[in-house]
């Protein structure tokens, strides 16, 4: 089990920053999210797009912005639980929390903040009958570890920056990719588009286009494909391959949160201003996730109610001690590994 | 007449970044400082020290901070009143507001935003009977301009970093610099102190310590000022001068500010989170200098704060419009000068 002060489901922005604040205040933070990295959409959807909106930079990249991020808070030494979804939670008698993944991951923690932006991102599925009979057979929506391909056949589908973007990246992992689209004409960044079409001309890549896979063979595992290209004649033609990648984006759920009894909302999680707290006690919800009047959900309101938060669940862990704020530029910050960074001190020398 | 949309008073951290949030929502903003330059406490206090608690900076120095949201707002062509003090505001009976400066500055807009901080900053005066008599007539409180020094005889009184700070660079513009401070001991940077020490030894700074000015002279500018050693003899001497500085520290005042009607509890304006209104309808207060339930004197809530209140201020100005708020990793950043920052364009191609 494991145990934390404040448990953060969703590693975005809001998420990250929150362990920051929680650890000016001496409180330890524990994150959990589905997808395989910090950073949530920043990272997974758009780490390459420049945002802004952030105050202090004119211009960042959504990837850069996560990166910071890590880097604010590494001395807080935050706990990470990636690649599981937070799935039911339970209030135990003494207020306290415990929340299962779909893996069966136990965490324990007094406070819980929901930073789970607008939801967990869930892969837009193919419809095939057997797909789901393969998943983890052969089948993924999402590339987790890379060197799980390497000298493997691959073949990829979708018509988008993530078909383009792996399916050049395993060119050089694969043992053969396959890039399947419906139509000829992709949308992407312009350099992934056109090294695509470097690599298929140098025959390191396979490109059916337009066409679809229509069915899934094996007998335990992924064996083969079955592909149809889209034309009059309807040709069909069997792939031998040991993974099948549909990379059709991704659709955000809210998810089983919608089924932890917190009041919702269009799709959000309904919070009071004054601390960011749910209907739950001790269930705070922060970013994109929540929805109160005047919402906007921006990254940097999400950085404010994540600090209020703190302010809150440090009141809640601890309601005997006053907690004086001091600011970061005349305290400085003591991380939970001994570093310290602080602003020098005046000297008081004298003159003569 | 000077005509915005939204009046900021105030040109720190929450001032500069509401111009942004309101460029995106296409208003215009014009700022009002009591300090000569924009950046608020960043920029005048604290501009070397660095803040550690801006999401997305592991570490910025206050004055970096401020040159980043400058540039962040170039585009939205913000106009500044600086080294005036807000004094009074009237409101038209179209509902709009005229605010007048201490210098007689006249605005007039729709909305009126308060950033004002901890207040305006008012300079700690020396007690010196006839001090107000040599005001502006060689006697300041803050270095506007360096160049009115140069060449001149200038005696400066403090033992803190401005002081030190102010003597050096007068060191190399000044005809002649005199530092007085009560005590031996100087309070500031080491390397401030040290460069003192330097220029006391190379003949380039006369110090006189442990002393105070005890009396100011001229017939109608100040032309002397009379010097007594603290000891027990307690020799006294006449230094003629052009300019006395006394650089005894800032402290904020909300100032007229509060005369103007607002709701006001321990020194700061009642405002609701709803959008950070306060009790008059069309003066919003943003930033340190508003209070509420939860309130935090952060930067960061400041950034927030300015954010909803742009939304209302729009409602206000455009009653019949709606804004669709659009992401500006999605919808780029259109300047008021013509530019335009957008992420890069997803092409269509096709790959053959």
């Amino acid at each position: 089990m494991i145990k934390t002060d404040i448990l953060i489901i969703g590693a975005g922005p809001t998420g990250l920053f929150a362990v920051f604040e929680a650890g000016l205040l001496k409180l330890k933070c524990h994150l959990i999210d589905a997808l395989p990295q910090a950073g949530g959409q920043c990272a997974e959807i758009y780490p390459k797009k420049p945002i802004y909106d952030i105050p202090g930079f004119p211009e960042i990249l959504a990837g850069d912005l996560v990166n910071n991020l890590m880097e604010q808070i590494k001395s807080f030494q935050p706990g990470f639980t990636l690649g599981e979804r937070a799935e039911t939670i339970k209030k135990l008698d003494d207020g306290t929390f415990v929340v299962i993944t779909n893996k069966g991951t136990e965490h324990h923690a007094p406070i819980v903040a929901i930073a789970g932006g607008l939801g967990s991102f869930e892969p837009r599925k193919p419809l095939l009958h057997n797909l789901s009979k393969y998943e983890d057979n052969g089948v993924a929506y999402m590339i987790k570890d890379p060197e799980v391909y390497r000298n493997k056949r691959v073949v990829i589908a979708g018509g988008g920056d993530s078909a383009l973007d792996w399916s050049i990246f395993l060119a050089d992992v694969a043992a053969q990719v396959t890039l399947v689209h419906r139509r000829n004409e992709f949308r992407g960044a312009l350099d992934s588009v056109e090294k695509v079409q470097e690599l298929k001309n140098q025959g390191k890549l396979n490109l059916i286009t337009p066409a679809e896979i229509i069915a899934l063979n094996g007998e335990d595992i992924l064996e083969s494909v079955l592909i149809r290209k889209i034309s009059d004649a309807k040709e069909e033609l069997v792939l031998e391959v040991d993974h099948f990648i549909p990379l059709f984006g991704l659709s955000p759920k809210l998810g089983p949160i919608g089924d932890w009894g917190l009041e919702i909302e269009k799709n959000a999680i309904k919070v009071d201003t004054f601390d960011y707290q749910t209907n739950i006690p001790g269930i705070y919800a922060i970013g994109d996730v929540n929805t109160y009047p005047g919402k906007l959900k921006l990254i940097l309101c999400g950085f404010h109610e994540a600090t209020l938060m703190c302010q809150s669940a440090f009141q809640k862990i601890h309601p005997d001690k006053k907690y004086v704020m001091k600011y970061t530029t005349v305290g400085g910050v003591s991380g939970f590994d001994g570093t310290k960074k602080e602003a020098p001190k005046a000297v008081v020398k004298k003159i003569e």
